[in-house]
């Protein structure tokens, strides 16, 4: 046993009653009637950080706190900036939570309680870590820690302050422990995250609803419309037909699409959970390769007319789509969405009406260079801590705030999690393994050891 | 001033309190908790018309009655059957009601209330048009008249019954005064209304709701199939595009475009009322010809995934699209609908569930052949009368009940009303003027005098 992991054992008790306190402050930051309960937090973490030898603040602006510490340490290693945060996501439907999702419970080896793995889990076990190198008297770097209080409702203080709080935040390397690994035991590197933007498309015909027998076959039907225009997004071949939506997007290089593919993801697995098969997108790519390294446009709600019960001889007003895309390495996010927005105006049929709205962009995508030397870095950890080499993911959703951050800081992102499905992150019961929590603990001590 | 003019404005006082009478009851059919006030309605139809002579009857069957009332004339002259109904729509906003919907209230020659004209108000000029007729010792065919109460809400009992009854209802001529004309003055003759069928669409993908970060791109969204399969439902040039939708369909002769064309109707001002220019349906047929002489098939709604404000990146499980037929002569709506749901079966594609579920025919085509011989009885009686030419109207709408009466009673139907836009039937402050009252009157005894 390692001195690391002999403090864990001693420590333990104690570790996870500090964390439950931390899990016991109702952080939902999307509800604005929980901002004391978040200022509270706020002020538990910097009050946290301070005591295990942290310069912490509360950062203020329009927003919730961010709380931010530093720890100067060796110049001559890269400074680390890592990346968390305290808020939550609302815990309704409460009565479907087996216990009280702020009284952090253990059960069957599990920490069950809303914020237990996202993020407050996660965020703890590199408090936890850096609190048994400290005392250990490992060499660190100059660490700095950023815990926000807005990433479940859109990183509002972070996206509008990052980088006018820029210089605070340089930094050579920046951890993140918001991800998954796919099995317990094998922690994984995330290698991208896709970019996102959105927008509604809205299609208007006559003035009112009208009557089918009256006007059917006399006017357009806007919904008529609207599905040849939705229609039209796509190619048969499931690829997407908007002109130049594919600009910018860098190809998947061989050694990608082969470390893609060594992931140990079960596709008939999936296939069998989603009860479909794995048939969307570009054909040309497979689907994990679709999912990491591809863009993709999608419906995400359609509307208009009569949608209750029976029938209702009507021709609506009005329909609209909801649509959004997720991008790729190389795609702006802002001339993608110009260029969906221009396409749908451009193919308003006559006796139509069609608006583009809600456009915004979330930000762009992340992806990391496979020959990067930090990834070789972060292998060599995990393989002396964990004696198997990482599995590296293409995850398909985005966290914008993370290249937003990248970008301020100037620091390389490295995203190791160890989230598993069934922690039912953002779902009743909530949890985290204690041997997630260790796994996490003894990774950061790791690779923090090891720069 | 002739006999029959000199009858009404004698007796007109009269006509009106009995109206109202027959308005003050609230026979909403749609409404069972309207039952009683149907009954009664029923009821007070059959007094009256016993009053006036007729041996008069309730028809009953599981639903609400039917009055059946009978009246021996001339057996050298054509058999009439006249249908109309009783009930009426629900009164709903009330507040936008400046009088009581069932207390008939005279403003400005207009008499105000549910059903004021559709349909007590052009029932009831018939009946005191025969009133006057029978007074006046006019030789007169043998009568039936027909007055149901569920024309509103599905005409159940005729549809379950029609058939069972057809022995008592044969007659050579079917009357029905349930339509519209264009201008005050001048009948118009409803020659053709279009048949109807429905469906609903339903596109299943994945077992629930998933990730659009997680499988965009990974698995195909059901909506995007559904707006590929809505939109070839119908051809670029507007035309539809279902294989064999057309089977049948005759082709509007040249008298027919010609009388169509010939009808007052503004297409400017229906374009600015509508606020769209008259683009829809097949470009080959001009606006009114398409209306009232060829199919149509609409989407009259559609849904799926999120549709709440802002956006949410998600893809759905499920969309679907409600769609309706209007037919014209020659096609028959149940083929047409099993070819409309074949076809939506056979464009599933790879990763979704097609289902079409709530098909529905409501009835056929009516298409009255522009030289029969009905007609130019009712033109020569017209224009003794009203010293102008009626009106032909092929109505896009469909009142389903009336080809299948026509069929059980081996009757030629014979559509003159004499509604117009500003009775506001089924809105609040449904009216009828007095005019327009005298002037169905005036054409139904013209029309019975002239067999």
């Amino acid at each position: 046993m390692t001195a690391i992991e002999r403090y864990f054992s001693d420590h333990q008790e104690r570790f996870i009653s500090e964390w439950k306190e931390f899990l016991s402050f109702k952080s939902i930051s999307a509800d604005p009637s929980y901002e004391g309960e978040c200022e509270a937090c706020a002020e538990w973490v910097q009050t946290h950080l301070s005591k295990m030898g942290f310069k912490a603040a509360l950062w203020r602006s329009d927003f919730l706190p961010v709380v931010f510490a530093e720890r100067k340490g060796n110049p001559s290693k890269p400074t680390v900036l890592f990346y968390g945060h305290y808020d939550v996501q609302p815990v309704d439907p409460l009565d479907l939570w087996k216990s009280n999702p702020f009284e952090g419970t253990i059960r069957d080896g599990r920490m069950y309680a809303r914020g237990a793995e996202d993020n407050k889990g996660q965020v703890f076990f590199f408090f936890k870590a850096l609190e048994a190198l400290i005392a250990s008297g490992v060499d660190l770097p100059t660490i700095k820690i950023l815990i926000e209080g807005e990433e479940e409702s859109g990183s509002e203080a972070l996206h509008a302050c990052a980088s006018t709080w820029s210089d605070q935040l340089k930094a050579d390397i920046m951890m993140v422990c918001d991800t998954d690994m796919l099995e317990p035991g094998r922690p994984a590197i995330t290698m991208g995250l896709r970019g996102i933007a959105h927008c509604e498309v809205r299609v208007y015909g006559p003035k009112m609803d009208i009557h089918s027998g009256m006007y059917g076959g006399v006017v357009l039907n806007p919904l008529q419309a609207l599905v040849k225009i939705a229609a039209s997004l796509h190619k048969d071949d499931g690829s997407v037909a908007v002109p130049g939506f594919y600009d910018g997007a860098s190809e998947p290089s061989a050694q990608e699409i082969e470390m893609v593919k060594a992931a140990p993801i079960d596709l008939k697995h999936m296939s069998d959970f989603l009860g479909v098969p794995l048939a969307g997108g570009e054909p040309r790519f497979e689907p994990l390769v679709r999912r990491g390294l591809r863009p993709t446009l999608e419906i995400n709600g359609i509307g208009g007319g009569y949608q209750g019960a029976g029938g209702k001889t009507v021709i609506p007003s009005f329909g609209m789509a909801k649509l959004s895309m997720r991008l790729v390495a190389g795609q702006d996010p802002q001339k993608t969405l110009d260029k969906v927005a221009a396409y749908l105006q451009s193919v308003a049929p006559v006796g139509t009406r069609v608006e583009v709205g809600d456009l915004a962009v979330g930000g762009p995508a992340l992806r990391l260079p496979v020959d990067a030397e930090l990834l070789k870095v972060a292998e060599r950890a995990i393989e002396k801590g964990f004696g198997i080499k990482p599995v590296y993911i293409w995850n398909g959703a985005s966290i914008p705030i993370i290249p937003k951050l990248a970008q301020a800081s100037g620091a390389e992102p490295l995203l190791v999690g160890f989230g598993l499905d069934q922690d039912n992150i953002h779902s009743p019961n909530e949890s985290f393994s204690l041997r997630q929590f260790e796994e996490g603990y003894r990774y950061v001590c790791g690779f923090l050891s090891e720069l």
